[in-house]
């Protein structure tokens, strides 16, 4: 086989074989098949797309280029959630607590935060003590106590994933569904779960902007899914508006916490997208009949404090500082919180969440690239959501700021942020569909 | 400027700036911008195109990577000729005599063949004696004394051409408009000529498969040489079968010479080729006022055996043996000589004139890789063209073999290259367009 006459196929748009594929990624991994070929296989990729057999096939191949994940050992059916990143998503410190509550087993791999998209682990490290990167052995022995474990993906798991990514972030090819859906689900898959519930989001702080493309990656992951033998249902959520009320590592925690203690309404958009996470996770772990009876055992897991009592375990085995639990403020400790207003009112019809995010990245909550440090305690709160009304000099956020230089561009870019209308908007749907 | 950015720029169908596309070549030449952004530049390339005003800045920015060619010190127009590449293609070895014989000045940098098709320089260099690795200031010397040389293309000279070729083919990214039309054009240019003359081959023999490919390389070539201030004229001619009979470059050369010497007719495809080549030559030259006075003039220099003299001149001048010019014959002595049957009847209604040249590359005439070595005097003279005749017995090819190890493969390539009909087949024009 030559990589070139491989190129060309695709080029052509002739579907490619299992066996092809699986050549050129094994090729690419061992050094064989240089950086200039893959980039230019992957920008025809881009333009011509893959099937499912072809995606499947090339997920496959990027499983294999790695070390895998065997939880058989651990009981029941393993679930895991992933999201495509959102601004203000904090559902992982919430949805795993409430299905390992309700019985289900989550051993989660996680990543972290790039640009303006927040990462799990990140959030967890915000916490004084908590170490994410324990070998495997204590991986399986926390999950095995608690039901729960969260920890940083190894390094041995999907290389070519890893090599895939870094030189698609710099040869234009992020943006192609086959591409995106086999790296996700490689590295799911990879890490060893049964059933994987995806949540799929879309608009201003998403990768998608559209519901349609939405729906496609949505599909082209549960069929890589399915296809490999795994339960797998996608969800596509809204992110037009940041998910939860914070953005930034501590006070994300803080919101988790918050919501696992029951002081967040059910009509709050984290507390909806999260329960109806949390519910299919139970579904496809056969942990109940239907989705009422999920959601009726998430609810009591809420209320009886179930759910919070898992973190506080995960974070303790993790060697956390579960004073948190009860006094999350210690997580967003900062020097100066600055409110920022509008200088007009009205209600607020659109949100461009990818600038809050930015904003919040400013401020030391994120990275520009990959070596950038964070601060775990900064960020911001937003005060308001889509359709809620808001007044000249009423603030419609809050900045949590340790280092004052990028202050005033991260109030102007939350600003520019928000659109106002003089009447109401209509209603807008967090979910807007489930594929399974 | 970041390269990715102008990746996904070219991606999404924008496009690009002068100094965006200069910057791009210029970091690639220098090193700045790593092959793998090159090649996924190019494969977007492939599939957005580019317009004439990016083309042209490719083109130019091409030539700015390394020296030009100044032949302002030689007299008149410089003409050159340039052919997108073919089987059995000596126009040059016609033309470039038959010009300077008429008075215009051909200075004229060439290249080596690869695959199926020939280079002029591999045919000179069949003639014993003759060296093309020349030093430029004795190329200036030639062109003074005898209207016309031909020498290797120097290192300098657009070493952007070169690192982007080596690229594009394992990229799978040589088959795009833009990228083969200021490959063409850069070299042209930076090689000094104020006029060109393209010949675009179409057919089974050549890379444009269709007269509307053809079309479309040849105004983008057309447009860039206008562009940049040179009168160019392409024109599209057939390549559906060998244009001589011979194929192997001392065969080659010596069906040059016999048609110098008046002993091919004019109803011969090279020779009707030639002629209108050299015609548009003398027109942009300014040394014909139209093309009946060009061909008039190119006959008399036929006729007289003065383009025959003036590339006898030129092969004296470069070292060459010049007793070939009377006994063509020693230029493709070989072993044995294999005649090809088709063991059946028939009018040759189709040939592919590729299999021909592979049949050729087979027995020595050409290359496979850069590092092959070529046999001077092997190859095949074809018997039948386009719509003649063919007994079952009758050889329709003489094969000229020194190592008879891929003999028998060569015959068969022949042999399948040839599709016969019952009835005679309708005529094929061997010029379908010129394009100014």
């Amino acid at each position: 086989m030559r990589a070139v006459d491989l190129i060309l196929k695709k080029k052509s748009g002739e579907a490619m074989t299992q066996p092809e594929i699986a050549w050129l990624v094994d090729g690419f991994v061992k050094g064989a098949v240089p950086d200039y070929q893959m980039a230019a296989w992957m920008m025809a990729v881009c333009f011509q797309g893959m099937n499912q057999a072809e995606t499947a096939a090339l997920t496959d191949a990027m499983i294999r280029s790695g070390d895998t994940v065997d939880l058989s050992a651990l009981p029941g059916v393993k679930v895991d959630k992933h999201s495509t990143g959102g601004v203000g998503d904090t559902t992982t410190l919430v949805v795993a607590p409430l299905v390992a509550a309700c019985g289900g087993t989550v051993a989660k791999m996680s990543g972290r935060g790039l640009g303006h998209t927040g990462g799990t682990l990140d959030k967890l490290e915000s916490i004084p003590g908590v170490n994410i990167e324990i070998p495997i052995r204590r991986f399986f022995e926390i999950v095995h106590k608690t039901g729960l474990c969260v920890m940083g993906q190894t390094e041995t798991l999907v290389p070519a994933d890893r090599r895939m990514y870094a030189l698609r972030d710099v040869t234009g090819t992020v943006s192609s569904i086959p591409l995106i859906a086999s790296s996700v689900m490689s590295k799911k898959i990879a890490a060893g779960a049964d059933a994987i519930v995806l949540d799929v989001k879309v608009g201003t702080g998403a990768f998608m902007q559209t519901i349609e493309e939405a729906r496609t990656l949505a599909r082209a992951m549960v069929d890589i899914g399915t296809h490999m033998g795994r339960r797998t249902v996608a969800i596509i959520t809204d992110m037009n508006q940041p998910l939860g009320m914070a953005v930034g590592n501590g006070l994300e925690v803080r919101e988790a916490i918050e919501l696992l203690s029951g002081k967040i309404p059910e009509s709050d958009p984290l507390y909806e997208v999260s329960m109806l996470l949390a519910a299919h996770m139970l579904l496809l772990a056969g942990l109940a009949a239907d989705e009422a009876e999920a959601r009726e055992k998430l609810r009591r897991a809420l209320q009886s404090g179930a759910g919070l009592e898992k973190l506080s375990m995960m974070l303790l085995a993790l060697g956390g500082d579960v004073a948190c639990i009860h006094a999350p403020d210690m997580l967003c400790a900062v020097r100066e919180k600055l409110p920022v207003t509008l200088g007009r009112a009205g209600y607020v019809s659109a949100m461009r969440a990818e600038r809050i995010g930015v904003a919040a990245q400013l401020l030391g909550a994120g990275r520009a690239t990959k070596a950038d440090r964070i601060d775990p305690a900064v960020g911001l709160v937003m005060h308001k959501r889509h359709g809620m009304h808001v007044a000249a000099d009423e603030p419609i956020a809050t900045l949590y700021v340790n280092d004052p230089s990028h202050a005033a561009e991260a109030a102007e870019l939350v600003r520019r942020s928000v659109t106002l209308s003089e009447q109401a908007p209509a209603h807008a749907p967090m979910v807007y569909d489930v594929i399974a």
